[in-house]
């Protein structure tokens, strides 16, 4: 094992296995092929030629996001799309950018409209010793179930703010009090492209530090997380190197932290592969 | 002016108008195509072909430097390169590589060749405040003259590891006791791909950061810098989006100290411009 195994398992994308998704003039996702020959049941919603698939109903942001879930539904139906319902995500050629349409979140890899998520790097210095608090995913999760991962993370449903979905996600997962959360330090966002089974993961994360008090002790409340631990940040990293314990993007989370904070050293023969290969260029 | 503006000057390379320079089945270094016609002098040295240069001298690293270095002589003669004459770079397909040959630092972009320096940002914190400490460039600097820059940087030349090479520019540059320099903390490397009137620069920068004491005041030894100056980090950091001020190269590494302290935030509309523009992938 590696960190350029988990560097790659990241950036597995292939362009040509993939056709652009446009709106209008703006490219809003990347279409696998399997998947895009799935829109041509929806022609007036999307068209699909051989080189990239349009969406093509008009209206606004309601309408739109209402005639793409009608896709959706019929996808899930079709089982090739596991539809949350609970949750959707902005969909915008752009981070900040006004949305064209809204997407439930489970269809979002089927899509490949970029994912925008937030991690939380929760450290304590303890004599000397950097350490950060992990976290042990429930087995009941959809997405890396039972996996190791940052003591707080969440994706950013529409709507929702960077700090808001810190915030809300700090109280849910690990008891986190709203006034320390709002002393997180933001140091940076981390980019990667992937294929799953689903389809396509265009994924930004943005990355939070926090100092933790000694007195602080996790507690979760959303059933999503079920252990905590507070480990040397040196035996997080070998771990990381050494397994596929941490949830896959994870890893990408904790070789920036390593990095940033010299844990990761110079004289370590994968530095430099990591130092660059955290941050694929935006699109 | 923006931060993209430096990003983009950083990052401006064309592969059209580079061949690689290959040793052996390694490429190590970028031709411009004017560069490489030029090569065509000297067939014992270099093959020149439409798609490529190959060294094609044999023998151990000194024979090889040696046949170089008569290139070099021959193009100083030229007006092609600038010689140094006091200092060469370690060719190599890879950081940590053995080398194939020493090249004079100022035939370095000539060839382009992979060089790696380090910077050290040198920051305080005052009533609250983050600050950076920033040098003048000399007027009599080759590169970039007059130009603000970090307390220390310098080149890794051949022989010189990382850490040697930070102490004794951090000495050289602005008396820095050398056990206050061990305790800089790596953090990171920034990478970039530019052409310049000389050729093809392909730039690691391996990042340091260390906290100055209160009573620490910087003061030049070798001549290279006039003057210095404790500033806000925020002050910097709109200095550098609003001007040409820095050393190119400077920008780019106060605009990732900027990301990774929390000086820039999420909210900043250039922000994963930023955290995605750093770091061009190593080939």
């Amino acid at each position: 094992m590696s960190f350029r195994h988990h560097l790659a398992a990241c950036n597995n994308y292939e362009p040509a296995r993939v056709v652009p998704l446009f709106a209008g003039t703006d490219r809003v996702g990347l279409l696998r092929r399997d998947n895009a020959e799935a829109l041509r049941q929806f022609p007036g919603i999307f068209e699909v030629t051989g080189d990239r698939v349009r969406l093509v109903t008009g209206g606004d942001v309601e309408t739109v996001s209402r005639a793409v879930d009608s896709v959706v539904d019929a996808l899930v139906v079709q089982k090739q799309v596991p539809k949350w319902r609970n949750e959707t995500f902005d969909v915008a050629p752009r981070w900040s950018a006004p949305p064209v349409f809204r997407l439930d979140r489970g269809a979002v890899p089927f899509f490949g409209t970029r994912a925008y998520g937030v991690h939380l790097n929760a450290y304590r210095w303890e004599a000397g010793t950097l350490n950060l608090w992990v976290g042990r995913r429930s087995p009941e999760k959809r997405v890396a179930p039972d996996k190791l991962d940052n003591l707080v993370a969440g994706g950013i449903g529409n709507g929702h703010g960077l700090e808001e979905t810190l915030l809300k996600e700090g109280e849910e997962e690990a008891s986190i009090p709203q006034p320390l959360t709002r002393q997180a330090v933001p140091a940076g966002a981390i980019s990667y492209r992937m294929e799953t089974e689903l389809g396509i993961r265009d994924d930004v994360l943005f990355v939070y530090d926090l100092e933790m008090p000694a007195d602080f002790m996790p507690k979760n409340q959303d059933g999503e997380i079920v252990q905590f631990s507070l480990m040397p940040a040196f035996a997080v990293l070998d771990r990381v190197r050494a397994s596929d314990d941490f949830k896959f993007n994870v890893n990408l989370v904790i070789l920036d932290f390593a990095l940033r904070h010299g844990v990761l050293r110079p004289d370590d023969p994968e530095y430099l592969d990591v130092a660059t290969g955290l941050h694929r260029p935006l699109d």
